[in-house]
């Protein structure tokens, strides 16, 4: 049986991200203090709140509900429903200014991703969509482009030192077959590759909430996300990733960094 | 003597890139043909009209000035004032729907950049700055930020791929002192870093109309721009870059660059 999502889900994950955007829009481009994560990742006041922000509406409305966040772990996550949350996924994005960044926000049940948003407060754009409804960009449907050739494929990671030195060497044999790379970019990646302008995105060591919203989104969209061996994303996935807009092309790419 | 620049080019150099703007705008993120040029890099109708829109102001309004655009070529350059245009630096970013590149019009005068617009016409974002005036974004004067150091450096570049061999290991080095790197970004990151939220930009091969107009933004600003030399970047300059908030911070990294 395919996963569904009722409606009122999605209304409440769209009152998430309202409340995390609103956060996020007063510190952006503002000279806040910058930290380090224990993985001497940045990570600033605006993560804080904005996670704080999310939290909140969660324990009120959805007491019952698990979340695992980036900033302030996890709780009940043996419950049906789990919210799990990047408040902003691209924080050095963040940090320099850039509106690339986004807030993830996944809805997982049984560790299966049944609804994802991206959401950009600083540009206003909000991709959402439910494990058994549509991909939408700003509320209007969006679809993957077709591009069956990694010759042709235009493709995009977020940084090239993602990579193992193993990961590496088959990760830098797709970029040079493909027909351009770019870098940076984050969920942004992954949001511009649903709504057909990115065909192909490789990536590794990622988290859960980096990922998770990023399933419904691409594959309601038309698009595969996979790890490296092909196998679902789920919650416990191992946090290798490959997008494709096109099933071929996901399959040529595949091919190489399955090795 | 310092140069100057009359109030008259900016008022000119907005309305161009109120021209450009209104085109790519036309052309963000729609479904157009992306073509090859000699040098494999891309380029698209937007990029083509964009720069039309301000070489037909140019030709109008100031007929004896001359003209080197990305796209369209050079004429009078032998003129006193030349205008060196990039309609679209960063066409990956736009082909890929990214909000982070910027047409680039300059002003230079016996090779020297007297006048820069970095313009953003998806966000609405616009850096100017003539050599004895003031830079600003959208009107409101910015500086850059104080960063001696290079171990607390936020650096940026727009691709690990712009470096020779032997450019490489020198940048290389430069990136695993610095704090953190974040990758693309294109004009964006001058930019940004004029505006105070990036320290250090490094990059290698770039052209006249990369390069000329983030000279007075970043000048103007409080940052120092050079080739990987020390020596100023004019229209003749070798293309390589490094730019910094901090002049402390410009001479640790150029200390490593130069060799």
């Amino acid at each position: 049986m395919s996963p569904v999502c009722p409606p009122e889900f999605l209304v409440f994950a769209n009152l998430l991200a309202d409340a995390s955007g609103d956060v996020i829009r007063r510190h952006f481009r503002q000279p806040i203090p910058v930290d380090d994560k224990a993985d001497s990742s940045p990570v600033t006041i605006a993560d804080h709140e904005a996670e704080q922000a999310i939290r909140v509406l969660i324990e009120s409305h959805r007491p019952d509900d698990g979340i695992i966040g980036e900033e302030f772990g996890e709780i009940r996550t043996d419950a049906e429903f789990v919210w799990v949350v990047d408040p902003i996924d691209g924080t050095k994005s963040f940090i320099v200014g850039r509106p690339i960044f986004g807030t993830l926000i996944a809805l997982v049940q049984d560790g299966v991703p049944i609804l994802g948003v991206i959401d950009q407060p600083i540009g206003g754009d909000r991709w959402t969509a439910t494990a058994d409804g549509i991909s939408m960009l700003n509320g209007a449907p969006i679809r993957t482009r077709s591009c069956p050739n990694l010759e042709t494929a235009i493709m995009a990671t977020t940084s090239p030192h993602l990579f193992s030195e193993h990961e590496a060497a088959r990760y830098g044999a797709v970029e040079q077959i493909a027909k351009y790379v770019v870098f940076g970019g984050d969920c942004y990646n992954y949001a511009m590759l649903a709504a057909g302008q990115i065909d192909l995105v490789v990536e590794s060591g990622l988290k859960p909430f980096d990922f998770c919203a990023l399933v419904p989104v691409i594959e309601q969209a038309g698009g595969l996300i996979t790890d490296w061996r092909g196998g679902p994303v789920r919650l416990g996935s191992d946090g290798s990733i490959v997008a494709a807009g096109d099933p071929a092309l996901h399959a040529a790419a595949l091919k190489i960094l399955a090795g």
